[in-house]
This record gives C-alpha cells, structure tokens and sequence, in this order.
C-alpha cells in the first residue's frame, strides 16, 4: 500500500546537503525544508485560517493532548474531523499527546502498556497507550499522526535512556498495528536517545526497519546546548531514510531551524514565534524587538523595515506599543502574525539558498544582521 | 464656510417619519441611519480595519480620553492622525471625553471653566475644559468631533439639570471658538435634559442656535426604561434641524436602534456588541446566544442561520463553544466579528425598509424572532 504522505527530493544544497523538496498530504503538496505554526487547541492563537494561508502556512500542527481533554476527539470526529472544525483545508500534523503527558500532566505511572496519569485540567484519572494515542488521532483526522514516545530528559542516565527508547520502539509497533486510517493518514515514529549516540542510532534502527510514512528526531532542544543538539543532530540523520521526510519536533528559533536543515531537517513546529508575540516580542530581520520598550513611543517605521507582512505594511512600532500598554487584544494579534510570518518567510528564504547553494552565505547573513554571531546574544 | 461634515435626506418613510440619508465626511460619504462600531483606544478591539470595512462599517468612534490619557494626542498627531495611526481610511468620530471623566475618574471639581479629576489610569490630576477637549480632538483628527458636555443622570434633580444643561450650552459655544480645523472636522453639539422635557427643549434650543455640524443627543439609555428613553427621544428629534444628522449616543440593542430610527435618529454607537462578544453572548436573528452552553458542544449549525458573516460560513456553535471553554482569543474574534456584522446588516435592513415604507412591519418580524416581544425579554 501506498502511504498517504510521501516526501520527493528534488535538490541536495551543495556544501552542506540540506534538502529541496516536497512533502505530499491529502491536503495539498506543500514545499520543504517547513515551519510547522502551532494550533494546540485547534486553533493558531489569535489567526486566522485565512491569514495562515496568507502567510504561506502549509502544514500546521495541533496537539491530541489538548484536544482528547478539550472538546474531546468524539467532538471533532462528529464535526467531520480537525480540518472542518478549525476551518483548515490544508495540511495538519498532530503529535501523539506523549509529550503533554510527561510535561503537563501529574504522572502516577509508566508501565510497558502505557502511561496512567492525572488531567492538569480537571485532575481526572486517565490512561494513554500507543493504541489510545492512534485511535484518537484517527479520530482528529489529521494528515500526519505521531506514533507515542517517552520522552526522556536530555541529560537522564544511560540505563533510563535504554531502557525507555526500547519501549517507545515496541510502543511504535503497536502504534502501528492500531491505525485504523492508513489510507489517508500517515504516521511517524519518533527517533529518541537523549545525548548518547549510540542509543539514537539503536533508536532510528529500530524504527526505519518499520514502515512509517516519515521520521520525527525528538528529546532536542529540551535544554541541551546549540552545538551539542547541532552535534546530535549531524549524527541522526544520516541514520534515516533519504525518501523519507524528517521533522524536528519543538524547533523555532531562526537560527536552530537555519542550522537543522543544513543538518538534513524538513519539517520544524515550535510554539515560540506565537508565544513571545503575546508578550510583544517580536523577531525581525534586525534582531529582537521588545514592543513595549518606551524607545518605540514616537517611532513610526514599520516593526521590522524589510518585513512585507500585513503588519509591517500597515502598522507603526508606535501603534503596537500603544496596543500593548493598553492590553488590546488586537496588538498580539498583529505580533503573532508578524511573528509567523518572518519564520515562513525565512524557510522560504533558505528554499532559495538550497536551490543557488548559497546557504552558508545565507546562515552567515541571517546571523549577523539579527545577532546571533554577538557575544551573548538572546537564545532566538 | 461649508462644514466638512454634511447631511443629505433622501426619504423620509411613510407611516413613522424615519429618514434615509446620507453622511457626507472628508473620509467618505455613508448611508444612514448607521451605527458605528467603538474603538475606545483607537482599535475595535480584537477586529481588523479590513475587517470593520469587509461588514460594512463606515464611521467607527474612538473615546478622547481614552487616547488623551494614552497613548496621548501629540503621539496620534504625530502620526499624521488617528486614521493613519489605526489604518483606518472612513470616518471617525471622537466623544469629547465628558461622559468618560464623569463615569471613570474621580471627580474633584466641575467648575464654569472646566472639570478637575484624576486619571483613573494613574491618579494624576488633569482638567478637561471645552477648549481642551476641541484641542484633543483637533490633534487626534477625526472627522466629526463632540463639543464637552455634562451628562446628567436620569434621575437627577430639575434644579441641577438645568444649572448643568445652561453650563453644557456655554461650553459649547467656547468649543465653537476654539476649533482649529473647522476646514476639515466638524463639531456636534450635544442635548442633554435628562427626562425633563422643557430642559430637552431649552438644550436644543440654545445649541441649534449655534452653527454645529450636527447633533447628538445624550443622557439617554443612562438606566430610564425603554419606553422613557423612546419618549424622551419622540420629544427631542422634531426640534432639531431636518438638514443635520441627529446622533443618539450610547445606544446599541437591536430594539433601541429599530426604535432610535422610528424616532428620527441617523446615528448610533455603543460598546455593547463588541463588550458582550467578549464574553461569548451573542446576537441572533432567532435571539440571544450564549454560546458556552452545554447545548451547544454538538452543535454543528452556524451560530446564526440567517447569517452570512465571515463567522457564520465558516465556523459552528460547537467550534465557538470550545474556542471560549479553551479561553482562546480566537473565539472572541469570532464572536466580536459576528455581533458587529449582525448590527451592520440589521441597520442595511432598516434602511431598505425605509426605502419600501415597511419599518413597522420590519420592527415587528425583527422583535417577534428575537424575541423582544416575549415576557421578560432580555434587554438586547
Ligand atoms: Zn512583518
Ligand atoms: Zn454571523
């Protein structure tokens, strides 16, 4: 059978091997390397479908923790699935809860069947299984499903490590056992291990010998250093299949997802860009801007001067800040969109690079005009 | 000199004297009766300008002192005006701050020259004097500005109403004076009385004898009873001018406003639709709905059937209800978009049946679905 999801590669950049490609859903074929936007409860916060679309959003991801608790995937199963819910007719990803799980959620236990657990909304005892995870992904209906993982802190022992990428590897089989839809939806399995390299290679192993439609890297970016998740990275990779499309979970930074696909990455989520917007702090071409800062009162140029977007079109840096010292809704609204915008646009900008093969000079660029190359400079 | 600001009649409807019009203004020329949509701190909040003028908004009001106390009128100015600053190209219209300092800021002192009181912001002492309240709204810019009133409550004595309109008359005419832009901004006087018909009289008497550009009538929908206020509103259009637009402030409840336009009003505004979205209640042509009901989680209509707003098409009661239970912003977007279309499109309904002659036929359908002609009708 043929997956629903299916990855062409079209060009390897020439001095670093990042990838040109395509990734193909049932919901439109969309270009890569990508930035995933965030929906976690269904929707973008404080975005439009319309404006995602605008934007150039191809692929969007919405998390089945959130939704199992909150309408509850029956709901969204009811109203036709996450696509005619939300009102999103292009791609969605879903992550398989696990994560939230681990983070949010009061665990009571880990067991080989799954994980037993308290709500963080209501404190209600609940239970997820890699077949739970999939049947309420199937539910959801979104075009790529994850497959449940555990995932263990960058800097947990060797034997908790072991012994948890084994289990998340027999969780992965059953995962796919339970799917119901493969027809229409794909499912990846999760590569973990932490910082030892030779469980993440134990890890991709286990999983590339089975059939998923594509491969999540994930336990990056948890608090570990950039070179060493660089390093983690390079080491990865090559572990997975080139016909496959490799998506790094939680990554948002411009200089993370800049250096993930010159690592061979295709797909990224994070939440940042949309959180810090609500806080008003923005990314522009020419670093971080904190809106509220009083030096924006009588500053009339757009939020960042080579930026396109609705925003930066439309709006001063004076408005903005008048937006947000006087609590508008409307002010975050105009950040988080600016904010999406700039990493959809930068991805578009390093699709170009890979094409000339000029992404060093581009990471150089993009690095020293935000400020990445000065001395403790802001970790995004 | 011909006032920036202009009143056309086109008809006046047959059984109840309800007038068709049109406003005239520098930003554009816009079918009356209207209501305009509040954007207190220069935002309709949560609502794009795109989206204000995709439902049909023409003039938006902003509140003066709102913006004298923040971000401050040299700020706006400096922008080049309170259009450029919201990117908002129809018309404005600013209240003079009074009704504000009255019902916000501690008062100390009302005086022949002015009002002392403290912002309710940050304590500070300020004075609002008629001179002061023009030279705001002469920075801020918009195209039709309110002269500083007192408004009295309801139910306040004979004695101090009528102490309180012969000062609000006074100050009108040094407004009048202090008016720098008389080219390109016009200033309404305001009629207050509270339910004093001969102080209602001599308001309007003394104020038409003045060359203002309209009139707005004010201290109605304060706390009176509907049928006080459509009393009070019969007695005090017939003694304005034919050729001027007649503003009833503060108003916004799909009865007040059929009422408002039976009675010779043109123009309302009122923080109500948008104030009430945020809270997810919202108004239907079946009626009132609050859409975190339980009723509503496996409901999968629009939330108004008749509807044809960005809302309605696209989203169902079910998806509302969970954007307001998960405390997304999304959902008051939605809603806010959806009460504002709702008000836009009953005010086009109101103005086609001025143009068949059938506003009474039209009050009744729109009360019996709406349910205002029910028993203990909830009053909006
Ligand atoms: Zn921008
Ligand atoms: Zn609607």
């Amino acid at each position: 059978m043929t997956s629903p999801i299916q990855y062409r590669l079209i060009k390897t950049e020439k001095h670093t091997g990042a990838r040109l490609g395509e990734l193909i859903t049932p919901h439109g074929t969309f270009p890569t390397p990508m930035f995933m936007p965030v929906g976690t409860q269904a929707t973008v916060k404080s975005i439009s479908p319309e404006e995602l679309d605008e934007m150039g959003a191809g692929v969007i991801l919405s998390n089945t923790y959130h939704l199992w608790l909150r309408p509850g995937p029956e709901i969204v199963k009811e109203a036709g699935g996450l696509h005619k819910f939300m009102n999103w007719d292009k791609g969605i990803l879903t992550d398989s809860g696990g994560f939230q799980v681990f983070s949010l959620a009061k665990i009571r236990d880990i067991t080989e069947e799954g994980v037993h657990f308290r709500s963080h909304l209501s404190g209600e005892k609940l239970f997820l299984s890699p077949e739970k995870a999939i049947g309420i992904e199937n539910d959801l209906g979104p075009d790529i499903m994850m497959s449940l993982d555990e995932c263990p802190p960058y800097y947990e022992s060797y034997d908790y490590v072991k012994k948890s990428i084994e289990r998340t590897s027999r969780w992965a089989e059953r995962g796919l056992k339970a799917h119901r839809n493969p027809d229409t939806q794909g499912l990846f399995g999760i590569v973990q291990g932490a910082g030892f390299k030779d469980l993440r290679k134990q890890s991709a192993a286990d999983l590339t010998s089975m059939d998923f439609a594509g491969y999540s890297i994930g336990g990056l970016s948890v608090g570990e250093s950039k070179p060493e998740m660089n390093e983690m990275l390079e080491f990865t990779t090559p572990l997975l299949p080139t016909n496959k499309p490799r998506y790094l979970m939680g990554v948002g930074s411009p200089d993370s997802l800049i250096d993930g696909v010159i690592r061979g990455v295709d797909m990224f989520d994070c939440v940042l860009p949309t959180r810090i917007a609500r806080n008003g702090t923005c990314m522009t071409s020419a670093g971080r801007v904190v809106i509220k800062n009083a030096i924006y009162a009588h500053d009339f140029r757009p939020l960042d001067e080579e930026c396109q977007c609705y925003t930066c079109r439309n709006y001063s840096r004076a408005y903005l800040r008048h937006l947000f010292k006087a609590d508008e809704t409307f002010g975050l609204r105009l950040t988080s969109y600016h904010n999406l915008y700039f990493l959809l646009h930068l991805m578009q900008q390093v699709r170009e690079a890979i094409m000339d093969d000029t992404l060093l000079d581009f990471r150089e660029e993009v690095f020293e005009k935000y400020g990445f190359n000065q001395k403790n400079a802001r970790n995004f």
